[in-house]
Parts: structure tokens; C-alpha cells; sequence
């Protein structure tokens, strides 16, 4: 008998059918002779039906009170998930956020969990329970109750999992597993039956929707065994190992890319201490969240050139900001970019060796795919390029590394 | 300044536009100078929609499990009218039932209120702030969720008011104030500008829909001043009083009628000690409650005849159980009737006044209503006659009594 945690995200959950073929699925686990805690999320469409209605009256709803509204979505779930379970005939008990303790910070609509208080949990899995706690939200030490932000679900399902010291939390998704990339984008993507949790925080970070990067993170940092499956089909999914486990690795595990990057650069900067955080700090402080940087020395060797990435949505905001700053450091020029995406190669095996970012480049150059910028990390390789080779540069490399073939 | 409790129904409350003009009409009492708590229902037609969602996956929803999905419906109004005020510039801030600690037993789907923890209320209220309220809403001492049955809305608002000792509880609906008898009925009735608590328990548990009955219990056991008002025009409304405040008195305070009851009779019962409990008490076992309550000797003495009414929906299961219980009995036969009303004088002014009820029978005999049952306590008579006769009586001892005439 070993202890599981199941999440379910919003289209899983999105129909009373729906909702009693998840109660199905879970009981069919309970009578395996498994312990099993449900972490759900709102139904499809609920979230932003809820959104909506509150900018119906407040275009910027106060955070606080928009997580009291968005609560509800996660709650009306619980609830009949619960009911499902016991019509089949499954005792099952349903639990909120708040009511789980699921204690986090105060920062409203992004809320990180501090504690979770899983013993009224274990007693009733000990009394034969099914448990089934709402996804996404939380309760600060004010009783004030918060939310984690989109996609928070899968963090609760991995802090649950790890407050619960569970076997394995298994995400339950439209897609039926973590494959080496886009199968929209490259029709021969091969679903990977395991992949590390740093290629898999890579992936997540880089644009890979599968899971959210907060949880993988959550997952890596507790050590809690995750693994993707589909919610509509049969199969062993995705499982997410740490790097000793792994026997034999491939190089690269995959490749993900983000479309919704933009770029901008200043041109001409002073080349002294602390231009780089006179950049950065009013973008910080708009709240623009900053991905790629990269300085390159200028001609004049007194200067330099200062670019980096931001979300597109933020763009026209850094614009701004950057053009005052620009002013204010003499730089030259302010350009920006939005028709650009980044591509980027994850995988462990990257460390040990040489030559795969050559290769890599030289897989773009052979497609014509001009690279705009680069940036590295231990286990990934992103190039920025313009939009319009996103398609081709990722088949490209998929088959310059002959990902389609199992390892 | 005061400090006041405003409640407001599901049809207050029931789109965008009304919470709005909710949101006008608080903020214009806290500019006046006023404290004010505001409890809200669920949007209209919300809890209905939550009930059909859970009775497409469970028949008779799991009573724990309806109360976590019913109980979303008042949280999304509370953070909405939140907004609303905080949108045109009025602090405010949202609790649900749990949160402020509105601790109720554990009877779910009819909880009753225990306790009230009025302290972070009082001081958001000492900060400037509105404080919303989920109504209908509470938490068991194991921190489940509760919910106090239809129209609990009400009786949360009298029960905050009573915790915080609010100098006014105001219960905002759709109908203007308290009205002699259903103007629906009766064009001529009246609306009462006063009427005493024990009034108006009398009409509320005799059918009148304008307050629930326990929120009148719990005014009149807390004394708390409780004024029922329209939400959609201006005006003074009924203030409910205690009947000392009163100085002049009319006799009889309204005409209350019932649609929704059916009569049961037992016929041939033995006349001998026990037989009532023998009775009731299966009926009692099987929820269902037992409202007029009438026994006559029959004919040869050694037997009786026992009759009450009970609510129409509880009729066939009720039938099923009497029919057991004679053949235990010896009875010799039941009767139900589901066609019958029930109609009631309704005033204080009763009890030193011989003769009320010569005259309301007379007002029917002379309309040639049969009169079918009979029942009355201190300051009501009640008279259960054939559902065709329900306006037509109304009518009669609407004018037999006057009371179109202001008193």
C-alpha cells in the first residue's frame, strides 16, 4: 500500500461527466488498496468566468478580495468530487484550502506555501478515506485566504505530496506524458517514459506547459517522486527522477521554446559598474520580470550594449522605462524586438560534453536560422531568433540530435 | 453614529449593476457617519445552479459536501461587493462565515448559530472599514463548513448584529416593508410601519415570506431592532419593535396564509395515553415537522380521531408511515388531504380581546368557507380550509378586521 497524491487540472474536471470518470479513476486506485489524496483545480472556464465578473466592476480587482472570488472555483470542485467518490461508493472527504492549513505568505494572487498541516488528512486515510483538497489556494496567518497564481494546482499537489511524505504525486493532464518537444511543432516528438527534475525544471521554465516550473521546483526540493499521465487515456506518463536514479541518459531530454518573449537592448551604455543594475532596478521595481541577459562590448570599447528579454505583454512598459533610463545614462539608441522567440536544448548530459552547442549552432547555420542572442546554463543551451523560424529551427534540432529515436 | 447591519437577498444582489447600487447605497450610510456590516446572499439563481450541478452527480447530495459547494455562493457576492465599494473609493473588506468565526453546530444544510466572534469585525469597523459578511454560512467546531438553510441570510444578519450589539439590524429585500396580508391577495393591504416581534414570528411562521422565522426568533431573543426595508426604493420600511415600545395598538397586526401544508388524519385511533407519541414520534423520526396539531374524541368514546398538517412534500412519505402505524394501532383508516390552506389572524391585541375569534368565523361563514381545522395560541388563530377558498377568506377577514384602515 503506498501513499498517492493526484492532481487534476481544469479540463480533466471541466463536466459532471468528467468529474464522475476522475471519481472513477480514483476509486479504482482507493480499491488497489492505495491511500489517495485528490488536489483539484476549478472547472474549465471558471477561473476567468470569475475574473471577468470582478473586472465587470473593478477593472483592477484588489488582490485580496479577488482571491476570496477566485477561491470559490476550486471549492465548487471539491465538493463534488466528493460526492461522486461517495455515490460510487467511496468515502471521500472534501477540504479547502484554508481548512487543510495550507498556510503561505500574504502575497495575494501569488501566494508561496510556507506549512501545510496534513494530520486531520492522515486520520481520515487511515479511516479509509478518500481525500479531496481544492488546488491553487491557501490561507495566510491572518486567515486571510490566498491564491498561488495560474497553475498553482500542481504546486499544491507537490507541497501536499511532500507534507504527506506521499510515494509519488502524479499530475493528471490533457496530455498523456513530457515529450523531447511541441508534438504540434514536430509531428515525430517521442514521449519520454523519464526525465530528470533539473531538465524537467528547464523544460518547465523555457516554456514547456506540462507542468508548472513552481512545482517542479517544490518537487526537486523535497524530493518528491512526480510523474505526468494523461487523465483520458491509459499509460505510465512521465516520470520525474532525480539525476542518480537515471542508469543510462540521454544527452538531451528536449527541447522547449517560448513565443512570448520579446527583446530589447540598449545601445551605447556607459561601460561601468553598476550600469547593468541602473538598467534592471526600474524595470524590477515595474514588476517586468526579466529571462535572457546578455552585455557585449562595443566598438568604441567605452561603451557597451545592454540587451536582454522581457514577457511580451511587458514590452511597451519596458520601452518606456528603458528610454527614460537611457536618457539619464547618455545612452545611445533604445531598440526593441518583439518578433523574436527563443529555442532552447535541455538535458543533464549537456555537462559532460563538449560540442553539443556547436553542433547545435551548426544545425541552426545549415537552415539559415541567423541566432540573435545566446545564453547557457549548465544543462541548457537558448538562442533567441525571429519568430518566423521557430517551426523549422526546432524541427531542425530535434533531428540534428535524433530525438525521435528512444535512448 | 451607529453601528448597523444591512442585509441584501439573492435578487439584491444579482447582477453587476445591483451590487453596484448596493455598493451606492452602503457607502452613502458610511458617509453619513454610520458603521456599517454588510451581509449578502448568494447572487439570484446561484444556489439553485449549485444544487442542479449537484444533484446531476449525487441524487441526494451528501449534506457535508453540499455545504462546501453551496457555501461559494455567497463568497463570490461578498468579494464582488468588496470590490464594488472599494471601486468608488469606500474601504471595505470581505469575510465568510467561516472566517469570522460564525461557529454553528454541526447540522448540516440547517445549522443553527452558537457563537459569534465579533472582535476583527469591530476593529476593521474602527478603522473606517465596511465589513461584507457572508450570510447563510458558518463553521462547525471541526472547522466544516456550514450552512443554515434556505433564507439563512437573514437570521446571520440578526445574529451579527446581535454579537456586535448593532444599534439597528436592516433586513433590505424586495418588497417595501410588512403588509397586512399578501398585496398579491389583497389589493387593499396595508404596510405596516410598526409591528411587535411576536407579530411578526406569528406571520413568518404562518407564511408571510418577508423575513425568515429564526432570524425573527433570534431578534426577539437578543432584542436587537430589526427594520425591513426595500432595496430598490427609498422609504422607512416596518420596523419590528418590542411590544412595550408600543403605544397605540391595533388588535390584529395582518392576515398570514400557508399554500404549501396538507392535512393527515388518523380516524378510529384508541382513546388512551401514548397514542399521540405513538404517532408522531415515526413522523418525527422520518424529519418531518408537524405543524397544527388537532385531536378529537369520536363518536363512541373509546376512540379518537387524530389530525395535523404537515409540509405538502412531506405528505406521501408521511401517508407511508401513518399507514403503518394504524395497522399497529387498530386504527380503522387515513385520510390525507393535500388540497386544503392554511389561514391565520395574527396580533397581539388578541389576548385581551373576547370575541376575534366569533367574529373571524363568522367573516368565513358568511362567504360560506368551511372551516376544516382549527388552532390558536396567544396571539394568532389559525384555520385550515379548501385551498379554492384561500383568496376569497383572505379578503373576507381583510375587511371584516379593517385592515386597510390605518390604525
Amino acid at each position: 500500500m503506498s501513499l498517492i497524491v493526484q492532481k487534476y487540472g481544469g479540463t480533466s474536471v471541466g463536466s459532471v461527466e468528467r468529474i464522475n470518470a476522475v471519481a472513477a479513476r480514483v476509486a479504482a486506485w482507493r480499491e488497489r488498496g492505495h491511500q489517495v489524496v485528490v488536489v483539484v483545480s476549478a472547472m474549465s472556464g471558471e477561473t476567468n468566468r470569475l475574473i471577468e465578473l470582478a473586472k465587470a466592476i473593478q477593472p483592477r480587482p484588489a488582490p485580496r478580495e479577488l482571491d476570496v472570488l477566485l477561491a470559490t472555483g476550486e471549492q465548487v470542485t471539491i465538493a463534488l468530487l466528493a460526492m461522486a467518490l461517495q455515490q460510487i461508493g467511496c468515502p471521500a472527504r472534501s477540504y479547502t484550502g484554508a481548512q487543510m492549513n495550507i498556510l503561505t505568505d500574504s502575497a495575494h494572487n501569488k501566494a508561496r506555501i510556507r506549512d501545510i498541516d496534513g494530520a486531520r488528512v492522515l486520520a481520515d486515510l487511515a479511516a479509509g478515506r478518500v481525500v479531496v483538497v481544492a488546488g491553487f489556494q491557501g490561507v495566510d496567518e491572518n486567515g486571510d485566504i490566498t491564491t498561488l497564481g495560474r497553475g498553482g494546482s500542481d504546486t499544491s499537489a507537490v507541497a501536499i505530496a511532500a507534507a504527506l511524505k506521499a510515494d509519488e504525486c502524479q499530475i493528471y493532464t490533457d496530455v498523456d506524458g513530457v515529450y523531447t518537444t511541441d508534438p504540434r511543432i514536430e509531428p515525430r516528438a517521442r514521449k519520454l517514459s523519464r526525465i530528470t527534475f533539473e531538465e524537467m525544471l528547464e523544460m518547465a521554465s523555457l516554456g514547456s506547459k506540462v507542468l508548472q516550473i513552481r512545482a517542479v521546483e517544490f518537487a526537486g526540493k523535497y524530493r518528491v517522486p512526480l510523474r505526468v499521465l494523461s487523465s483520458f487515456e491509459e499509460g505510465e506518463g512521465t516520470l520525474i527522477t532525480f539525476e542518480e536514479e537515471v542508469v543510462e541518459e540521454p544527452k538531451i531530454a528536449g527541447i522547449a521554446f517560448a513565443r512570448d518573449e520579446a527583446k530589447l537592448t540598449v545601445l551605447g551604455v556607459p561601460d561601468q559598474p553598476g550600469v547593468a543594475s541602473r538598467i534592471l532596478g526600474p524595470i524590477a521595481a515595474a514588476n517586468i520580470e526579466v529571462d535572457m541577459i546578455v552585455q557585449n562590448i562595443a566598438a568604441d570599447e567605452a561603451t557597451t550594449d545592454f540587451t536582454f528579454t522581457v514577457h511580451r505583454n511587458d514590452h511597451p512598459r519596458a520601452i518606456e522605462i528603458l528610454q527614460e533610463i537611457a536618457r539619464e545614462l547618455g545612452a545611445r539608441q533604445v531598440l526593441g524586438d518583439e518578433r523574436i522567440v527563443k529555442i532552447s536544448l535541455v538535458g543533464v548530459g549537456m555537462r559532460s560534453h563538449a560540442g553539443i552547442a556547436s553542433k547545435m549552432f551548426a544545425a541552426l547555420a545549415k537552415e539559415k536560422i541567423n541566432i540573435r542572442m545566446i545564453s547557457t546554463s549548465e544543462i541548457k543551451i537558448s538562442v533567441v531568433v525571429d519568430e518566423r523560424y521557430l517551426e523549422l529551427g526546432v524541427r531542425a534540432l530535434h533531428e540534428a540530435f535524433e530525438l525521435d529515436v528512444p535512448a
